[in-house]
């Protein structure tokens, strides 16, 4: 048994490792830390799911408890966060003084309150979101958010490094989890616009795979401008120094006439177009499209 | 008067070229072409609009007709299609053997219409789009497309070249409109993805300028998807090699949640799940999100 609380707070590439969850996700984050070489050491209810990695040079705890003593740190991957609580919060668990760190998808507020429950229970406690499917983790490819003290994060980044691009995002827990959905939103947006517009091409005989590059570079192109329109919004003035808000409106109009023409689905374009209608109601037409901010930054009923 | 059927159909630097309609754009097109050395004729109803123009060499046309008489190739760039009718589709203006470039906000069928009447008329017809403001008109950063016979854009690219970067989509004259608004509804798409992001992560204290570099880097990644998932359209099957579409209706539900809990506007997570859950609802859980595309692909009327 290592004791935790004299465990150096190493950035050693042999530093024991605990991973408690071995889904997909379970999985291969165990395999990264032991490809990289630390000894690692699993627990699963479903005990046969260690099989692959126990032949792999994993140790399999015996129960929680064990495996929580079997390293400084405990990487958690766990369905939801009542799974989290049903296994970790029982008496028979001691937490304290060691590092846990909680990839377990869930909300914000979930990842603030498991951050305030492993104080009092005297772990310390990271809150993660992976960015990333199984087969990647391993490689650079596979970022891992991590929110929640940067000392703890620091102490541990050299182990976590394993998994891939590894970052720490602020003290908040809750941050993690924010950028996770976040990221999610623009994966889906950037995928539904390239839909709308590979619809749309069809119906005119052009395939995906040549209309594919155009929507990539135009997807780039305007991720290059979020920066410059991030200050727009930090100063809260909205200059129209390339467009006006009132200009994209009627664009709008075009992008709904075309796809009700073509018999394409619309409901994308009368969205942006409704939101953008609001905030031109509201007095905004002569400013540039990020003053939309204030349409998003607060819930719509109608 | 050049005889315009004798017109070398040529690449010279020189070639002359008119533009016709003297908004912003218009005179930013005149004003590319006047700084790469072409003789540049210009009209516009409001003659006032040209005179910094003929201050920089260009020839202001006292007609129409003269206007087209003094180039083999013609830019036109008015308020709409009407407005192009209005102007050339009367008897007095010849258009034979002339070669129109229509850069004119439309849609496809415009486009198309315009082709046939300008073929009608003896003229030579390309239709285009310009995806870019005014201000960068001249340089790489303005992108155009051009649409209709290749040849007719092959004859005069190097003219063109001077307005920026230039592009020939295909032969049939709707395609410039089809790609010009494709590519706002990508750009609309990240621009309110990272309006949506940058709301939730604004009620955690995160500024947006913290946030964008983040939204420009998940953007640009999924960017880099788009030509394998187009495979998958073309082949109209959709394996779930990464995630399946039940897995991200999921994640959906989180983004929802999040967004309604911290009070930010949560219609665009909304509409992003009532896709995937009629797709879903149809049997296409276990496959992969391009998938849909057969919901983008058919209007929706509920």
């Amino acid at each position: 048994m290592t004791d935790r609380t004299a465990a150096p707070v190493n950035a050693s590439a042999t530093a024991p490792v605990t991973v408690i969850g071995l889904g997909l996700m379970g999985q291969a984050l165990a395999g990264a830390f032991l490809g990289a070489g630390h000894p690692t050491t699993v627990w699963n209810r479903t005990r046969s799911k260690a099989a692959a990695l126990v032949a792999a040079g994993a140790h399999l705890a015996p129960s929680i408890g064990a495996a929580l003593d079997a390293s400084p740190l405990t990487i958690v991957c766990l369905t939801d966060y009542e799974a989290v609580h049903e296994l970790l919060d029982v008496d028979d668990v001691t937490l304290d003084g060691t590092t846990l760190i909680n990839l377990t998808s869930g909300d914000s507020a979930q990842a603030r309150e498991a951050a305030r429950w492993a104080e009092r229970r005297g772990a310390r406690y990271l809150d993660g979101a992976v960015m990333a499917v199984p087969p990647v983790i391993g490689t650079a490819e596979a970022v891992i958010l991590h929110s929640g003290p940067k000392t703890d994060f620091d102490a541990h980044s050299r182990t976590l490094g394993a998994l891939g691009t590894v970052t720490h995002l602020g003290e908040d827990p809750g941050l993690a989890s924010l950028y996770d959905v976040a990221g999610l939103a623009m994966m889906w947006s950037v995928l539904n616009a390239w839909l709308q517009g590979t619809a749309m091409l069809r119906k005119a005989g052009v395939d995906a795979a040549t209309y594919a590059p155009f929507a990539r570079q135009i997807a780039a192109g305007v991720a290059d401008w979020l920066p410059g329109y991030a200050q727009q919004i930090d100063a809260g003035s909205f200059p129209a120094d390339v467009s006006a808000l009132e200009t994209d409106a009627r664009a709008m109009e075009h992008l709904i006439g075309e796809s009700e023409a073509l018999g394409v689905n619309a409901e994308l374009p009368k969205l942006f177009k409704a939101m953008a209608d609001r905030a031109i109601a509201a007095g905004h037409g002569g400013e540039q499209y990020p003053v939309l901010i204030e349409e998003f930054g607060r819930p719509w009923a109608d």
